[in-house]
C-alpha cells in the first residue's frame, strides 16, 4: 500500500485508528471456545465490527506463535480474511524482528511473501544490514522501533551520546539514510508526550505507528498536538481497549462502540486538509 | 539445563560447539525434497551425524517461520527429536524477540512452555520489562544481544555515552542487575576480536554465545584468547560452515567431519580444569 493510499483511507474513514489483534485464547469470550478455531472466529467478529472505523489491523505475532501450529493457522486465516474482505486495510505484522542479513531476509520472506502483509515492525539494535533486507519490497513498509511506549524505553533508548543526542534520535537519523518516508515508518509510544516534538524534528514527514493509547495510558490529544503533520502522519493503535472491552457475548458490539468512539475523536483532530 | 550441567557437558564432550540449524529448504540436498518433511529429514541427519561433537543446537526461527505452518511443524519435530534422542544437548531458539511486557510474556510462553527449549535469544532495545518476562523459568536461559557479529553492529552498539561507555557495555551492565549468570548469557560475535576483553571486564563469568566463526570470518583462537574463562564460558556456534559443507548426498558425513574438526580444535583450547 502506498503512502498516498494510506492518506486517502484516512480521509475517507476520518480515522487513523489501527486495531491491534493481540488475541489471547485465555481472554476471549468462553462461548467461542466451542468453535473449531476460536482465535480466528474472535478476530473475524472483531474485524467485521470495527472495519468501518479503522484503517489498519495489527496482529501481534507473539499471541499466535504461543499456540504453535494452531496459532499460525489462525494468523494466516485472519490475514487472508482481511485481505479478501477489507482490501483497503493496512495489515501490520507486529513482530519486532531483526537479525543478521541472511536471517532478516528470511523474516522478510515470511512477512512480505508468505503472509503478504503490508508492514512489519523491526528492531534496530543490530543496525543497517539487519533492517535493509526488509526494504525494497514495492508497497511494503518497515516500521522501525524508535521510542517505545513501555517503562523500559528509558533503559537504552534515552541514553545520550557525547553530543547529547539520545539513542532513539540516532536511530531515526541513521535509518532515514537507508530508506525514504514512502517505505519507512517509526514506532513511537503514545506515552512519550512532548517527546513527539523531538521525533518530528528528526522525522518531519514519516508516518508514526503509535501504540500505548488506552490500556497503557497515553493521551490521543497529546499525541496529535505534538505529532500530527499535514498528511496526518499518525497511525494510532489500540488493542486491549477495543478487543477486550467486553468479554461477554456482546464483545463485537462493544468493540465496535469503542472503535467508533476513537474514530469520532480522531475525526475532530485531523488536519484541516483531511477533514470532510 | 543448569550452568553446572553445561560445564559438565563441555568437559565430557571436550567441545563447546553449537550447531546452528539455519535450514533453508532452497539449500538442502535435492534428493531430500522427495521426503514428506525435507527440512526435518535434513535436520535429523545433521543431528545424528554431529551430536557427539557438540553440546548445543540452535535452530534459527526465521528459517522455519518463512515456510509458515509447514515450517513450524518441522521446527517442533526437530526440537522433539533432539529432546528424545539427545537430552544432554542445550537447545537454543535463535529468535531475537523482545516487546512490551505482556507480549514478551507470550513469547516466553512460546519458547519455554510450548516448544520447551532451554534458551532463547532476546533483543535488548526495549529495556528491562521486555526482557524480564523471559526470566525466572527454572533451568531456562535468556541470551541477550550485546555485541553482534554483523557489520551493522557498529551502527548503534558502539555508540558511546558522555562517559565514553559504548551501548553494548551499558546493555551488559544494566541487564546483569536483572538476572545472574545462572540464567543470563550474552551474544557476542566472533568477529569482534579484542573487544572480548571489554566484554569480560563487564561480564567475567557469564557464558557467551558466539556466532560468526566460519562463514562470517571470526577466529576461534582469538575468541578463546580473549573470551575464555576457567569454566570455558563460551558456546561457539557454526551454522553454514557445518550444515552446508556439502550439498550432495554425503552432506551428513561431511557435516560430521566439519563438526569434528572444530571439536578437536576446541579440545586443545579448553581451560586446564576442563581438559581430559
Amino acid at each position: 500500500m502506498t503512502r498516498q493510499q494510506i492518506i486517502e483511507n484516512i480521509r475517507k474513514k476520518q480515522s487513523f485508528l489501527c486495531v491491534g489483534l493481540d488475541t489471547d485464547i485465555k481472554k476471549i469470550p468462553s462461548h467461542l471456545l466451542q468453535c473449531d478455531d476460536p482465535v480466528f472466529e474472535f478476530n473475524k467478529a472483531i474485524i467485521d465490527a470495527t472495519a468501518e472505523y479503522c484503517i489498519a489491523y495489527k496482529p501481534n505475532i507473539a499471541f499466535y506463535e504461543s499456540n504453535g501450529i494452531c496459532g499460525w493457522q489462525a494468523l494466516e486465516k485472519t490475514i487472508k480474511y482481511i485481505q479478501q474482505n477489507y482490501p483497503d486495510q493496512l495489515i501490520i505484522a507486529d513482530a519486532k524482528r531483526g537479525d543478521i542479513g541472511n536471517t532478516s531476509a528470511m523474516y522478510a520472506r515470511t512477512f512480505f511473501e508468505h503472509l503478504n502483509v503490508d508492514a512489519v515492525t523491526v528492531a534496530p539494535y543490530m543496525g543497517e544490514d539487519s533492517v535493509s533486507p526488509f526494504l525494497g519490497y514495492a508497497g511494503k513498509w518497515v516500521i522501525l522501533l524508535a521510542l517505545t511506549s513501555n517503562k523500559g524505553s528509558k533503559d537504552f533508548q534515552l541514553i545520550t551520546n557525547a553530543e547529547g543526542t539520545p539513542l532513539y534520535k540516532t536511530v531515526i537519523c541513521k535509518s532515514s539514510e537507508w530508506a525514504n518516508d514512502d517505505e519507512l515508518m517509526y514506532v513511537v509510544g503514545a506515552t512519550q508526550g512532548e517527546l513527539f516534538k523531538e521525533i518530528r524534528s528528526e522525522a518531519p514527514n514519516h508516518f508514526l505507528l503509535v501504540p500505548g493509547v488506552g490500556a497503557q495510558g497515553g493521551s490521543l490529544e497529546e499525541v496529535c498536538k505534538y505529532g500530527m503533520t499535514e498528511d496526518c502522519g499518525l497511525i494510532v493503535n489500540s488493542s486491549r481497549g477495543i478487543i477486550y472491552a467486553s468479554q461477554d457475548t456482546d464483545f463485537a458490539r462493544v468493540a465496535a462502540h469503542k472503535a467508533q468512539e476513537l474514530q469520532q475523536q480522531m475525526a475532530k483532530l485531523l488536519p484541516a486538509g483531511l477533514k470532510k
